[in-house]
């Protein structure tokens, strides 16, 4: 199987999790239950989902890792709308559709962010009960990688970074967390249904910090270089905010030699599953080429 | 030991715990991790982790519950920053002090909100290494309660209702979601390091929801009779936000009968564990009861 037809029946597994896990848009009170789900499917890239499932797979997991596919998902996309929200970036697009406070006013947006950050524990919750020791292990990876002391944490420096001079390892410090952790997460948690040893989930952490590097980058430089049709949200906000990018600091030519040696080193890592990596391996690669 | 002396010393388990069990004020970044503990530290009736840790010994339990009634408290203390938000009910007071986002801002007060209710999970997923089964039910038992078809969802009708005309039963889906919910898994959770036979989950979940019910009715109360010095929070606002109480639909002297009933109930319920039961049987009359 090549390498797209592989992505898109990760997706369309991605899409039906979705319908199954979370509540259905009628359960009381729709609202919510409505503005959850619109956020949710409104496509994108779905790239942790698919690093939770393309992980298992490759460690050649017993249990099925859609739940913890979603769980992710559904925490990204909590994050996205909250920073989406007026206090913070204020941003009016998403996905190229309006952004959920756009949608739905602000208390709605705020709640339906909180819902989905809660409903990535709930899935969590409830689909492991047969393996409730995996799927304790992975409630402590999703929630560490969520925490004040790195997503949020990353999150945190980006907007109090805003405008202002930060030094080069402080730009290093929001890129591994709001970006890197979740994506090291997503490939640890698919491992974590195939009863993992150490050594195989240290390497695995390795391949997600240079890939969530190498994808945050990426992203700098699209938001730096693209337009808005192609990306389908608000770009040119960085530096409109004054946020601090890898573009920023090192300019463009250096940002994509650094996006090459990050993939180097994901691939190098990855390389531990020889074969079986292959499809990860070819989604890096990709990653590294995306245009939007 | 008394009443007192018993709630005093739960008192001081909670804030020791909360100081060993969240991430200290200078955790990077400072800023989010002294907002979290700014909420946490102020103060309030700690009833649900009180409810945790004193379900926990009333069932015998073998295992500490203070985690989960730090994370409890977390839970708890996000929904009041995020409901206190200039977008739902916009209050500047909360335990005497100024709300999370009146003294950090908006995007900080967003942000500690859902750093808090991360940090409940990650609490619980580094605290039950030694007995993942209990670690995972009660992930299980809190994410459920804190859902969009639970705290949430009641939250949502209490802000969509505010100002218009709702059901008898509307408002009872508020109560039982937006405060019963959350005090019933606090007892539920407590119970769990016990490893409790069915009947003895669905006996304190009885009492938890009448135990709930009666509290929230007792706020209402509380909010159209009392005053902000000795409330610490700023109160009269359901009437000034049109919301839906008992108190409005019932009157007080009708409130106050329900309260009589729900903590007989309750009462009766907690009647299961005999004596043992006796904290939390002084705890629901103190409750039905209580001045603030």
């Amino acid at each position: 199987m090549d390498f797209i037809q592989q992505s898109s029946g990760y997706l369309s597994r991605i899409e039906t999790g979705i319908d199954a896990l979370l509540p259905s848009a009628d359960t009381r009170p729709a609202m919510i239950h409505d503005a959850m789900l619109y956020s949710m499917k409104a496509g994108g890239k779905r790239l942790r989902p698919t690093l939770v499932l393309a992980a298992a797979e490759m460690a050649g997991a017993g249990l099925d890792a859609l739940p913890a596919a979603i769980a992710i998902e559904c925490l990204h996309t909590y994050s996205l709308i909250h920073d989406d929200m007026p206090c913070v970036d204020n941003s009016d697009l998403r996905r190229g559709r309006p952004t959920s406070h756009r949608k739905y006013g602000e208390a709605l947006a705020l709640l339906a962010g909180d819902a989905l950050l809660t409903e990535a524990f709930r899935i969590l919750g409830q689909s492991y009960g047969a393996s409730p020791s995996t799927g304790y292990a992975l409630v402590k990876t999703l929630s560490s990688a969520a925490s004040s002391a790195a997503l949020i944490g990353g999150q945190v420096e980006d907007v109090i970074g805003e405008g202002r001079a930060i030094s080069k390892s402080d730009l290093d410090f929001i890129h591994l967390n709001k970006t890197a952790a979740l994506i090291t997460a997503a490939l640890e948690m698919g491992l974590l249904h195939a009863s993992p040893a150490e050594d195989d989930l240290a390497t695995i952490r390795k391949a997600g910090r240079a890939m969530g590097l190498a994808f945050q980058i990426v992203d700098d430089i699209l938001d730096a270089t693209s337009d808005a049709a192609s990306m389908g949200k608000t770009v040119g906000r960085d530096a409109e905010l004054g946020k601090n990018t890898y573009v920023k600091f090192y300019g463009i030519e250096a940002s994509r030699r650094r996006v090459q040696e990050l993939t180097d080193e994901t691939v190098g890592a990855l390389n531990r599953w020889g074969a079986r990596a292959d499809y990860l391996k070819a989604l890096a690669l990709d990653m590294a080429g995306r245009v939007r």
